[in-house]
């Protein structure tokens, strides 16, 4: 079994300390109900409703050499994975990222192909496919937030062998949860969504942080206006049995003959 | 608006006469009802728990030159569309096939992709993605039963410009109705699912046909013991408007250069 736990916390737009000492809280409490595997809201380092690129830029951190992810590096000691969201500053360009981190090494860093509304003013689309690590023997794949409306994503994740989608969110709308249950179940895959809570300028984050298993069954839910780490532990293996019945296999029984047309633009 | 209607039925096993008089039933039932599109369930004409090949073999028709198939047209004249699984023989093979007419011609046929566990034994898998026909000036998507399990297959639906997704199904699982929201959603499009009823051999069929908007939400739901016809009156064109946000449209912020991987077998 794999204990895998959820952070909801509530970041501040552009509080850089707060958003590092609410962290330092949540590590703890992960420590405490020891946790193999955390999953951590979008954008936690610098929070989410930036006015300007000017707020963007001055609250982005590099990865790993980021105030928010060294202390990422230094909790993922001792045999634990963490994913987390970050504003990410890569190459003088911006990204929302994920930063992977495992055993006190960066693992990979997933940059956001689906932007959400205006981070698309200030954030420059992933330019590939979302990765698939590999942590205590199992393979943990990652999308953020808005890419739950792609079922692309989480097919190519369960394509890339996950066992579990791990998946950072700052949700706004209210129809992510749902819809996660439906990937888990197309892709006999666990789904780990951690999101955010709070109010930010307009914008009110629906928390409802969930974790799935792979028939699409809520086994967690953390409610509206908590914070805090909340976990379950998990068969992971059961995520290899793809047959729904006898004779269908979820990921077998697919026909990339006929596809072509998902990838024409 | 259009009326769209789903027909939930009880074929009965290798009963083609009694399918055919529950048929005509339904028919004039809809005719009543002023229903423009209707969905029947799948292998409506023959039932769907087959013992052996002889009786696939017995109880298959050519689209559209089978009894059943006639009836559908006839009905069809007269500004209407409708369409039903039919247990098709064609080629010297056989199908699990939708016969989609309208105003008393054939207008394409579907023959299934994703068979469901045991009629791998009995048919031939489809070679071609799933058709959109235009009617009425709108365009609308045909899949059958399991394929709901394929995010592949209402996605390259709403690629073709479908508003809404007729699907016959003859469901034992209970997972369907749930991920058709996400169907809807994911797509912005109106789905119809037309389910069975009742007991064939060892298998139960579970009702519940229904039909959802474009935001994945159950206009109808037939209860589970229940035949007969219901509908609603639907304004199509809203499934043109793919936006969820100002920034967001479903389908251009697809990313048709990160999934190559849906392809590849």
């Amino acid at each position: 079994m794999t204990r895998i736990g959820i952070g909801q916390i509530e970041p501040r737009i552009m509080d850089i300390d707060h958003n590092l000492q609410q962290l330092k809280d949540i590590l703890r409490q992960a420590t405490k109900a020891e946790v193999e595997v955390l999953v951590l809201p979008e954008l936690a380092n610098s929070g989410y409703a930036f006015d300007t690129m000017e707020e963007v830029e001055e609250s982005a951190e590099s990865i790993p050499k980021g105030a928010y992810s060294k202390q990422l590096i230094r909790w993922s000691r001792n045999g634990r994975m963490v994913v987390a969201g970050i504003n990410e500053k890569f190459d003088e360009q911006y990204f929302n990222s994920a930063g992977i981190f495992a055993e006190g090494n960066l693992l990979d860093i997933y940059r956001k192909v689906h932007l959400f509304n205006k981070e698309k003013q200030w954030f420059s689309p992933g330019p590939i496919e979302p990765p698939v690590v590999e942590f205590l023997g199992h393979k943990f794949g990652v999308m953020i937030c808005w890419d739950w409306a792609f079922p692309e994503m989480a097919r190519i994740l369960a394509l890339k062998g996950a066992r579990m989608i791990l998946h950072p969110a700052n949700l706004v709308l209210k129809y992510c949860q749902r819809a996660m249950e439906t990937r888990a179940l197309e892709n006999g895959v666990f789904t780990a969504t951690a999101n955010r809570i709070g109010n930010e300028r307009k914008l009110t984050f629906s928390g409802k942080s969930q974790i799935t298993n792979t028939k699409g069954k809520v086994l967690l839910s953390i409610p509206d206006e908590e914070t805090g780490v909340s976990y379950v532990d998990i068969d992971l293996p059961i995520a290899d049995r793809k047959k729904l019945t006898k004779m269908n296999h979820l990921l077998k029984d697919r026909r990339p003959d006929i596809y072509r047309r998902l990838i024409e633009s």
